[in-house]
């Protein structure tokens, strides 16, 4: 082999795992959407295929994991490949804490859809379309290595927090105080946590390519506005 | 420099490498034991110290990141090297998720100080002591390099999921129905969950000590037994 193949073939792996990365985020997103779909309908049968389809995005961390251990090994990678390479693995380790995240509001959801709830789902849904939003934009930031795009989902993540904490609060406060209505508002108030979660996981994102694009982690403070560990129902 | 030298220099930066992450675990565990002190205590003051506290882990983990692109990117490690700076990286993502959860614990901690509680805080204890214990042996089998002992943190999580699904059960049924106990049954309802997530990431640890010492992952399913998402309060 001579040497411009051999540039060929590290550079074709390199493609590859961006694209396994940016498809991996793609099967996250999905997951997201129909586990919000299945919330909105409270379909207890949506939800449920979202649990099992939760593994597809598991194995493809696995699949990268792979691929980048392979390139390492072989290629022994320097200074802007190294950082890609590395920053692939923990956006993939992101994406699978995401899926997971997914799994649990439809976990959850199957609980909630045959209960009677307060109407909170609304509110969830909102803090869902922002988190999706999230999600879009710091893989794309991924797939376009924008810094600038990175750290702007990194600075919205305080929105996020700041919806979290209302939803948190209209949980507590319209909980009806029947044992269906107790019940529904702990179901609820971890699916606002898992979708704030997800909120968290995508700044972990955005941090990543920041670093992957400038060699450097930002060095500011996270904005947090996260207050709901302190909130309790007024009398 | 002779390449002696070079390698004692290497095996040197392992050995820090190796020593940090057992130094970060240390960290990781006190403040797992500070929280459940402060919630043993309903000490709000010793709970607020712990949130402080989490900064530390936290710094540790971008020590360890930084000293592991560091090894990589100058001395090419293969093998069962690359797996141990590797491994050392994942280990590391995982006490410092570990650490965030304690912190989580004692700021739900700081609130139900303040809450008239219903007892659940024994059982609760329970399920932190059984969780302390196994990122106790978890790193212990990281520092002794035994897979045999991970392989056992690995199946014993089913037993943390079984007494979470207990605690969880415990909150539901006995939440009184004034504001006050439905704020703490959140809350409580929190600090179980952080609970469980500690034991998941004691089982990732584990996967990867299997990982290092065999270079392979386990294959087998992890055993599961959470079905708190599925549980009501009874009528």
């Amino acid at each position: 082999m001579t040497s411009e193949h051999i540039t060929k073939v590290y550079d074709a792996e390199l493609q590859r795992l961006r694209e396994t990365v940016a498809d991996m985020g793609r099967l996250a997103a999905a997951e997201l959407q129909s586990a919000l779909a299945a919330l909105a309908a409270r379909d207890e049968e949506m939800a449920t295929e979202v649990v099992g389809s939760d593994q597809l995005v598991n194995d493809r961390e696995y699949d990268i994991e792979a691929m980048a251990g392979h390139i390492i090994a072989l290629r022994q990678p320097m200074a802007a490949d190294l950082r890609a390479i590395i920053g692939a693995m923990k956006v993939a380790s992101d994406l699978e804490r995401i899926g997971d995240h997914a799994k649990n509001i439809a976990r959850h959801t199957m609980t909630l859809s045959k209960l009677l709830t307060t109407g909170t789902e609304s509110k969830l849904l909102e803090v869902g379309g922002a988190v999706r939003a999230a999600l879009r934009r710091v893989m794309q930031a991924y797939i376009e290595q924008d810094s600038a795009s990175a750290r702007e989902v990194r600075s919205n993540d305080v929105a996020i927090d700041r919806l979290y904490n209302e939803v948190f609060r209209e949980i507590l406060s319209t909980a009806s105080r029947d044992a269906h209505g107790v019940s529904a508002a702990i179901h609820q108030a971890f699916i606002a946590r898992s979708l704030e979660r997800i909120g968290d996981h995508c700044t972990n994102i955005a941090e990543d390519v920041m670093y992957m694009v400038d060699g450097v982690m930002p060095q500011d403070d996270r904005p947090k506005a996260d207050e709901t560990a302190f909130m309790t129902i007024e009398e």
